[in-house]
């Protein structure tokens, strides 16, 4: 008999090289599988919703495994904090149906980019924003903003992933793109039912070299249209992203078959 | 002849000892002092407008100094930039009359305080907000906040400093305490004439004592009238504290005498 765990988290990218396991570098996911394996005495898989990047932020992440013991959920949550670093934190560890799936499951995200806009990088940020000198219009950057909001074939903003790229379905829909002011420029608070690898950083690095008049915002359909990486621009850097919500359907059986981003 | 130069600057105070220079330590003053004394080839003496403590953090300090050079003042900001670590980015050198001090001309100061009141520490802020576990009344909060705006003797909630204490006037107006929800919690926000030794790390400290019931509301006005530091609540740790600004009266002379914070 086993059991199915859902574990909602959040971490400081800055110190690792993603959340996924990579050979020889110290993942999210590794470290705490393999915390996990210790506390548990059995082999563990832990599969999270969103394999955020290098240097990417989660404010929550939810994740999932399985294991054949019955187990006291607040009782691993403190000893992983205990064995973690204080950049990452385990928030709660629940039983959930044996259908739910972290990545699968999931039928919304929300992603928030911080851009800083001082002269100067504001000093509290340096990890958690991209400093951008160019002069932008602002005018141009939320118009930019807007065209992407709506259901869309993305594969001109799509990086390719290692595994699966073909088999992904490029459509998604974007809901919202708030630009929001902050103490020291603007965040860009994306959310959608899915996002393509690299999508919203490529988005972001689009959006910023409209504002900076490096494309014409022109341009942006033909972009879109012509399902070329190649067209549109620059991926944004990973520091100034942030995964804040993985949103589940309660109602669902956990089954509806969703992208990976 | 000397000129005088007013600096704006930012910092993450998590990895110094504070701004004052101290024996052995490394403090903000000291850094920067030894730098512009290496660009200026000169004795420099640089005079900040908030002493604020190790682990306190700077959207905006105000410094000054005195040079016989005529100054290049974005070069000089340059410089120090490229000399810096990168948790301390100088934003602005520029000239200031004669009669300008960095802390004496100070008319206001605001400094904000940040808790963080979710289950575990939300790792982005570790550095940068105090994580409360103690269940706080909001209704007791806001009302002990709202209790120390105006202008009252602070003795009770001020610690003795090194030097001059005596002389210092322990009168103090403090125009607002705003209360802000955060992603995490919430900011407190304090906007005074000026600010004794480590009042508002201890009004804070107070102010979540009363919230936490350790302390009776009732007993609020017994304490600050007692003029004895060791009736009210804890110092708050320095990491949740910013200084976001520094007041001055653009018209005045520069002169107007204040005190020590």
């Amino acid at each position: 008999m086993t059991h199915l765990y859902k574990m909602t988290l959040s971490y400081d990218g800055t110190n690792y090289c993603g959340w996924q396991i990579q050979k020889d570098r110290k993942s999210i996911q590794h470290l705490i599988q393999d915390f996990l394996k210790m506390i548990l005495s059995e082999d563990i898989e832990l599969i999270g919703a969103s394999r955020t990047d290098a240097g990417v932020h989660a404010l929550e992440q939810v994740a999932h495994f399985l294991t054949s013991k019955e187990i006291d959920a607040s009782r691993i949550v403190y000893s992983l904090n205990g064995l973690l670093a204080k950049d990452i934190r385990i928030n709660k560890i629940e039983r959930e149906k044996p259908s739910f799936h972290a990545r699968y499951s999931a039928i919304g995200k929300i992603y928030h980019y911080n851009i800083c806009l001082s002269y100067y990088q504001n000093p509290i940020n340096r990890f958690y924003s991209l400093h951008v000198r160019r002069k932008l219009d602002m005018e141009l950057l939320k118009t930019a903003a807007k065209f992407f909001i709506g259901t869309h074939d993305f594969t001109s903003f799509a990086n390719k992933s290692d595994e699966g790229a073909a088999k992904r379905n490029p459509i998604k829909t974007i809901k919202r793109i708030d630009i929001i002011e902050t103490i020291d420029g603007i965040r860009l608070e994306f959310e959608g039912d899915g996002f393509l690898y690299k999508m919203i950083r490529n988005i972001v690095g689009t959006i910023l070299d409209i504002a900076s008049k490096k494309i014409a915002l022109e341009n942006l359909n033909k972009i879109l249209l012509a399902k070329d990486r190649k067209l549109a621009g620059k991926t944004a850097p990973a520091l100034g992203l942030f995964l804040v919500k993985v949103i589940y359907d309660n109602k669902s059986d956990g089954n509806s078959s969703k992208d990976l981003k």
